[in-house]
């Protein structure tokens, strides 16, 4: 049994990755740290877990508890995450972090959007958490960077397209919809039942965090072809869907390429189910799971929509973290991870 | 043409007046002060306001503002509420307050629920906003206590009943269901989209700022039975039925006195919808309207179900405030107000 | 006084035109006929407007009732409006036809979507019903053709753009997301609440009725770029966002003519918000209203996203059929109908 | 390995149960069949069960494939439960009945709601399915009665109290609030998204079927107080709360005497979480689960509220026939069924 300690444990993804452990067969919750709700028990924050008896620490508490071997997923914030996270590695815990402190490489754009980096070294070395496309550098990983939810989606969509069609992509639209628990769990106006309920709301218009991340990561895989991202919120609590049309230069592929391509890239992939061509897919189908769904379609000779659902809390955070914990730990990839989500 | 100035003009309620009146054929918008947003735009703070092209003021333009005639509706705090009241007063103004501080004239309840009572006289005089009961009250009044949206859904359904039954009600359990724009505007982890959508969530259990306020109406109105009194948010945005289980000593009235007391009391009230007996309200019916709709039904023959559903903010806030304006200018009472219901 | 009737009038469009009617200064509700539901009181199929005292009638009724000068709203079924509109203009009323029977003037395209046109003379002459683009034919016209919820969105946000950058277009890509009130009120398991709620879902993927309507549309006002429509519902009751990426053969054009040509393209429009460059349009803002909100911004120097949000029941059919049949009886475009969003 | 086949397989709890059962550790899904579906893969009806790789069948596979010491549960209309079921026990399997065929003993309320029961000996033989409650009689039974929702969570809420109070209890009050898909898979104007939606709605004034399920049960634990029973329909799609106001002859018992008689009785109760006296359940607490929270307030000398949350699909339906089947196999009662809600 591996301990999985959680540093910052009062937000939804932390929530949901203590969730998840507590009922992995191979590891074992450790300590809670909260900055914000230390002695605070875990079911008077979250009152579905209550059951788990736990309650939140200090971070001294945790400081004093991880042992080498131990895992630490931080989910504070990405400002804090710099000195907690180097703490965690110098005792020989492996860490996952949750914050975006170590996603961009680009450190202009890591200044733009969440300041100055406090540990360049480790924005080098981190690996990027999106379990499907980097498995042997997360294995090998002492950190892992788990990726933002829109650039999970987008990117599980994209990254098959991309790899099969020679560079003849001329430009990418991303529109992509979120249900709120994105936002977390920190009192906003934007966020209130009032302010979400009954509307759609596109955001990030000028500009959003995850454009740089989506930016670096489709590099990655070969494709520098202008995209253009505009996220909108909807009324849903968790869920998101990533509509991504994908102009070529000519003809996109044939039909069979497209599918074979995807079948391909995910046939080793015990969460992502590739839907049938023409088909795309809805985030109920794996709301609550780690889980995604891709589906594409050709829409004119030259543009093929690839989209992709996810339950940003489940795939496009928490889950991804425990996915990549079982990589780390050399567990089968979905170990503790491969329910389906309720019919309603 | 009566002008309205708004003092606290930020929130859910305030908003709400500001577009009735807005739309009113004899009042016009004055000043809309706002503490904590001064020079902002309406339209920033509620999108949808955006065309009526106000600002938000200063409290200090609008107590330049304000002139003899006028009328202001306060929607700030109740703590902020006796010094602002008094000087619009002052000045000849006649006060229609949204903020609890003159609803309560047991000061021991006041102080318990709101802190020591600031203009003790004014408790003794303001007029309990409740058109339907109070309406020569009101249109004598230079300061009306706007009611609490759980108080006017609960006495629209009872005041006809304990008018009717002689004394013989032995007790009253009124369990009540509300949307949360009844909590404001402010944010709080518990108004959160997140913490709302999906559950139902009992809550003042141990007590409830409201239930003094209904335990005096009640007794205003001649009814001493003991009440129990429990709301639950349930995830709308606005809306509340208070359902009100009347148990007597013996029989409960027969069918058609049950009836035709309902019919009496409400046979002038433009804005409450009496439903056929056996038939119960709900709250799409008048959700962004003025109106109420009661119902009742027995349950046992000593067993009577009264309900009312109303718009929290509407009939239970801001539309009542207008309607309590017209009474007190003279005009029909529902003037401006008699829009109905969206289908959906 | 203008005497409206409805024919089909038990679905939610259908309600919403009883409701603008029965409010209108100027307009009286006629005949409601229902053949689904004739002798029902209105206030069994639509709680909400109980307070119009009005019961539904049999086409049979209809038919003796309606008069030279009246106008007649068609809201049933699309194979059912030929010979029910053909009776209606016989009779020298005039009609605003809510069925999408005569919306295309591509009869392949109507065949396809709707079948065999019954009078391909009236889809030859009936005005097509976007107040904002076409109001002198629809002030002519006998018989208008009410635009569907998704061209209407789409082609308020595009319009302007279109006549102000000379052909210069090479795609668009519309991202429509839409509330579930746009499929009606005849139960299909696709629209139940535990299939919509808490989900995002990508439909019509192979094909859209709306999509001809779109085409022929922006060809009408001198678009012939290529696009692509993807349709999605998410889970409110009543909204709906066409977020249009347009592509440019080299720079879109600059921003200040781009601000210039939408401002003058609405200048004139009573019930067309146009947003600051740089914002885009929220549903929130228009919900249950006639007004239609519209902003844009460049997302890169030779892409454009445009975006309108309706209300798809009211901008998108009920309050544009009013808006329309104010246009054709002579009055001001928005009597009527100038009521803004409430805030919650 | 216990085989599970389900009779009826296309609504919302067969769903569940389906879900469940994949994913026990002991039990195998068998045949799953659908008269309106047969040979429909089961992703296509339940997107989100698409992983399972199942397709639903005839009957008459079924009824080919039922072994002895094989379950069936049996989730179809209870008018055709008699024949079905006799069929699945005279093959010796072991049936749990979803239907309500077989909860009533009182066979005139049976008439009244169901129709005529079909084989009136089973409804003697039965053991009715709340687990906590009639664990023995359900080991030892052929055939198991599935309760009701809402019976379900009042029993769960009032059995310790009733069992300790004496028969001391004049009345009861029980007002209940469920999600929208308790109403089932089949469309209905009723269950439409945008008919519930934003919005909070009585029924089943003027009786339900689940109350003589309830009276009965209420008798068979020693209580033969009046109780009145009031659902209500609010905007969610799994969740249900029983609020249930029990009124005393003289002081209801002492608090310390409230809580211990809780703690007993769920003391080996894996599902059912007690909160401490004063707190009330909400039902995100509990949503997508197997377990039951109850919580209990003392709101006057002589009143107690006891309330339970449940999620109606789950422990509601589904998840409590799983539980059944654990019990009736001699599993542990939760194995399989221990997970606790999602945070959000």
């Amino acid at each position: 049994m591996t301990v999985i300690h959680i540093d910052g444990a009062s937000g939804y993804a932390a929530g949901e990755v203590a969730r998840l452990v507590a009922a992995h067969p191979e590891f074992v919750l450790g300590v809670l740290a909260s900055a914000s709700h230390p002695g605070v028990p875990l079911g008077d924050v979250f009152p579905s877990l209550q059951p788990l008896g736990a309650t939140l620490a200090t971070r001294t508490a945790l400081d004093a508890a991880v042992r080498e071997g131990d895992a630490v997923v931080f989910a504070g914030e990405a400002a804090d995450a710099g000195g907690r996270v180097e703490s965690h590695l110098s005792k020989g815990a492996r860490v996952v972090d949750l914050s975006a402190a170590f996603r961009l490489r680009d450190l202009g754009a890591h200044r733009a959007w969440y300041g100055e980096p406090r540990l360049q070294r480790l924005n080098a070395v981190a690996a990027y958490g999106l379990t499907e496309l980097h498995a042997s550098a997360i294995a090998a990983a002492q950190l892992v960077a788990n990726p933002g939810c829109y650039p999970t989606a987008a990117l599980l969509a994209l990254a098959p397209l991309i790899r099969s069609c020679d560079g003849r992509i001329t430009n990418i639209v991303i529109d992509a919809k979120s249900g709120v628990s994105g936002a977390g769990r920190t009192p906003k106006p934007e966020s209130l039942y009032c302010e979400v309920h009954d509307g759609i709301r596109p955001y990030g218009v000028r500009g959003h965090r995850h454009a740089p991340e989506i930016r670096e990561q489709l590099a990655e895989i070969g494709c520098r072809a202008p995209f253009a991202f505009l996220p909108h919120v909807v009324p849903l609590s968790r869920g998101m869907l990533a509509s991504c049309y994908v102009r070529f230069a000519g003809s996109a592929p044939p039909d069979g390429a497209l599918e074979a391509a995807y079948r391909a890239a995910y046939d080793r992939s015990p969460l992502v189910d590739v839907l049938p061509l023409g088909t795309l897919p809805e985030t109920r189908a794996v709301a609550r799971t780690a889980r995604a769904a891709v589906g594409l379609s050709r829409l004119a000779d030259d543009l093929v929509v690839a989209a992709c659902a996810i339950d940003n809390l489940g795939k496009g955070a928490a889950a991804q973290a425990v996915q990549n914990l079982n990589v780390m730990y050399g567990r089968k990839e979905d170990l503790g991870l491969d329910a389906v989500a309720a019919v309603a």
